[in-house]
């Protein structure tokens, strides 16, 4: 390509919400622009990308027995509705109606469409495991999208389907996928930790994130020292110490408070205990069912409410209480009790048996009371885990948990029966003779955000630093000077490395700009090799790599060997 | 890839509605499923297909210098308010609203984006023409589907749009596309005739379909014996016979008609006199401006509703007129006057001076006018080309026009300043330093009714017999039998096949199917090259073409020779 022709030229501005560098970058050296937020052309050089990142994907999916095929973009409702996913999926789901009033969702994920494709079928158990995905766009319709490509409405996913006799062949499928991504993501430059998460809205039993460290990245999760234990806040499990078990029950009291004492600090301060003595309540409204959720918890503790929805099966379904919530089950903002607010669901922390005589829990505005007992003085309707591990909690078996940061890439999943026992004639017919419904699971890769995870990893202050796989050109070649013989020199390097031996080369033959403004766009662009062909280099060609320092002159000999 | 294993088998019966040989043979065989009508699931074969089609317009567009790109799926229906195309595009185009409120347009085609994109960047002279494209999903909200890919509301298009510095440049962008579409063609084994049509709601000046001939198509065209004028019939120009025009004018006069004499051929018989003699008017309505508009044409003539559109500068707008309609101007069905009616516009066309002494025009009960002269008696807002060119029709040159139907695969506007003149800031900078707006094209490939026109031109009563270029797999291997050993040959011969030669074959692998059937599948599949092992193959290889009758017995090294 010459780069006086191509479309998408470098600036030197970025856009003032560029913070992350993969969004600067890429939008500085020509690879993407935004159209509406969260939505992104690929220019020709981000298509390049794009395409070689699905390339490897698709090797190496083909290769683990995947079959590529393609759902419409438009999904019938009626699917999501069978599937309750209009609920769950609801404040992300994008609809739409035409002209003859049909409904369509605008799917964030396809797994009703690959099981409605699936069960046209009559498949037989020796078929089995069919793995079936496809490249594809996906839209969400997030309320808030960041700059760049790592959260977005709208983007390409390769999201894989696979349908199995039972859970312990779908085990095997689960790990051939688990394997094929981390060989995926390895070809692509990037080490991934597979780290336990939250299915959300796609349901099903349990699932994988595949995280690439990064400071900016969304996902927060919990590792130990060895590396044997990774999970999503959302989903992290830890020990909770045992505050006080052994003491005695002492008697329930309602007791007066001066009017200071307002927050946990102010507690902390006029009982001279820590906060793991003292109850937490905090209120969620269901936007769905409109129910009110009082979650009770120990007051050194946080709720998870990813683990709270999951107790009460409300997957994205809960969001924090309204005043007006408040007044209707009779109370406001920290006078809220931990029991008999009528019209509210208690749910309980486990933590709650681990304290005796807790604080708290019936605040009026002078009064509070002590020594209160879970079981004794109050219940709640359930006792679980929702409780948010944090930095220096410990695993179950006594190692300490450290928290980090990270971009997810892909995650994997485990649907069981979920989406065949609620979608009918979703079998095959098994050795028996008898139908069955399939077990699945599912498996997605982002392709936008493996894209800009790759320039979070590999890039210096001057710009892009591609790894060879994915670099849109494996040659950046720049003719410099006033000298025409250069540039007819360049050229006919261009025209022997594109067409004899299919080296793709980027020729920077702009005859009117500097030799620092061409070097500088070629190290934001980011190939792999420069090339440099000047008055002062002669016979020979100037050869640099991008991430090393080292320049020199050699033969063309030499450079088709290099290459 | 082992057909046992494969997603997408063969079946026996196809929908009832699949009438066309391409969606009958690409349900049975297993390369496409409908979602809902007209979006379809392309199955791992269809694929496959699809890819290899993609992989040569992408080609050929790349080798014409087009540079390829992608635009998100949903569009800011601002830019479609900037060029007025929800108007006119408005009964297609779907429209979604995002949870904050935000107006999308799904798009059939994406002028706007791709001059939103190019208006984003500071472009020079010197980096024209810029030929930027995509292949990307695109939404009709279509009224009817036909079944299988011909007539679809969602598909795969490649969408081109190029950028000139003026008309002069832009015509041979125009030929460099005209060329590499028919070369594309070429290689996809279909012939097409380049035929003048109307632009529609993408508007310009003129535009150019791809036609494939088959009698299933929805293209009518006209065409002259040498092939040197193809016009769709929507724009064919014809030269209107001079049916009287030396008579003289005669005395404009209300007579009496017998009850009887209603329609043009009681009409014919009651006067003696053939159909060219009686004026005929077509009512329509506009449901943009809700303008009531008749059409004055002479009687043999039928009325082009595209040609009336576009005189009327109101593309996509117009249909029949209601009741309602006609009782508004004071009139009711079968007697609308050639004049006269309040609130009615009259389009003459230009038949209308070709004729002496028109009989009709002022229709009651049981009278009629005759001796009426365009001019004299009565006239028309304006007198333009609004006929509808017939089988027999001669050109303006007295050459016999034939009318051929076909299926159009692909097209190419010339859209000059329709765009970059509605939409601002769509400017280069000349050599002069003046900014100007671009002079644009675009050019649109239909990637599924490209499929679905090369079966409906290579298939016979068997199935699909694809070319080479365009097949699933190049060879189709068989073993037959129940001796175990034919399927260990069979599967030697396939990993030799797939790892030493990157062939790629389709292994039926399947125990417990018969040979008749096997062959079935296998001639209803349409890979190029059959090969058969079985206890009778011995230690060579059955060999047949698709579309031989020739079968043998060949040796590996002859085969891969072959191959």
């Amino acid at each position: 390509m010459l780069y006086s022709k191509l479309f998408g030229k470098t600036v030197r501005e970025a856009p003032s919400e560029a913070a992350m560098a993969s969004y600067k970058l890429l939008y500085q050296a020509g690879y993407i622009r935004e159209s509406t937020a969260g939505r992104y052309f690929f220019l020709p050089l981000g298509m390049k990308v794009q395409q070689k990142i699905i390339k490897i994907v698709k090797e190496e999916m083909d290769q683990a027995g995947g079959q590529e095929m393609v759902a419409p973009v438009l999904h019938p409702l009626e699917l999501w509705k069978e599937t309750n996913r209009t609920n769950t999926a609801g404040f992300e789901l994008m609809r739409i109606t035409d002209r003859r009033g049909a409904e369509f969702a605008l799917g964030g994920t396809a797994e009703e469409m690959f099981v409605d494709i699936i069960r046209k079928f009559q498949i037989s158990y020796k078929e089995l495991p069919i793995n079936i995905y496809q490249f594809s766009s996906k839209f969400r319709d997030e309320m808030r999208a960041r700059g760049g490509l790592l959260r977005v409405r709208e983007f390409i996913m390769k999201d894989a389907y696979s349908f199995d006799i039972n859970a312990d062949e779908f085990k095997k499928e689960y790990e051939n996928m688990r394997q094929t991504y981390t060989r995926i993501f390895k070809r692509l430059g990037l080490d991934t930790v597979v780290v336990e998460s939250d299915g959300g809205y796609i349901g099903g039993e349990y699932c994988h994130e595949f995280v690439v460290d990064s400071p900016i990245g969304e996902t927060n999760y919990l590792t130990i020292d060895d590396g044997s234990y990774n999970a999503h806040e959302d989903v992290a499990i830890f020990k909770h110490k045992n505050v006080n078990i052994e003491d005695k029950e002492k008697t329930f009291k309602i007791t007066s408070q001066p009017e200071w004492v307002k927050t946990m600090e102010d507690n902390k301060k006029h009982y001279k205990l820590d906060a793991s003595h003292f109850l937490k309540n905090v209120v969620y409204r269901n936007r769905v069912t409109k129910e009110i959720i009082i979650a009770v918890i120990r007051g050194d503790l946080d709720v998870n409410k990813t683990k709270l929805e999951n107790t009460l099966k409300a997957t994205g379904q809960l969001e924090a209480a309204t005043e007006e919530d408040l007044e209707k089950i009779g109370t406001k903002r920290g006078y809220v009790h931990s029991w008999g607010h009528k019209g509210a669901k208690y749910i309980g922390d486990n933590s709650l048996t681990s304290v005796k005589n807790f604080i708290g829990g019936q605040k009026e505005d002078a009064t509070d009371s002590i020594n209160v007992n879970y079981g004794r003085d109050f219940t709640c309707e359930l006792l679980a885990d929702i409780a948010l591990a944090k930095e220096g909690d410990q695993t179950k078996d006594g190692k300490k948990l450290v928290m980090k940061k990270g971009i997810e890439v892909g995650n994997i999943f485990q649907l069981g029966y979920h989406y065949t026992k609620l979608m009918k004639d979703a079998v095959f017919t098994d050795s028996d003779g008898a139908e069955k419904p399939f077990y699945m699971g599912c498996y997605g890769i982002g392709i936008g955000r493996t894209m800009a995870t790759i320039v979070e990893k590999y890039h210096d202050e001057r710009g892009i630093a591609w790894p060879k796989v994915v670099a849109p050109y494996q040659v950046h070649l720049i003719a410099l000077g006033k000298d025409e013989a250069s540039y007819q020199k360049a050229y006919s390097i261009y025209q022997r490395l594109t067409t004899n031996d299919k080296i793709e080369v980027l020729y920077d033959d702009r005859r009117n700009v500097s030799p620092g403004a061409k070097f500088a766009d070629c190290d934001l662009i980011g190939c792999p090799v420069r090339l440099v062909i000047s008055p002062k280099t002669g016979e020979k060609i100037e050869y640099k790599e991008r991430s090393a320092k080292d320049i020199r002159l050699i033969t063309m000999e030499e450079l088709i060997s290099l290459l």
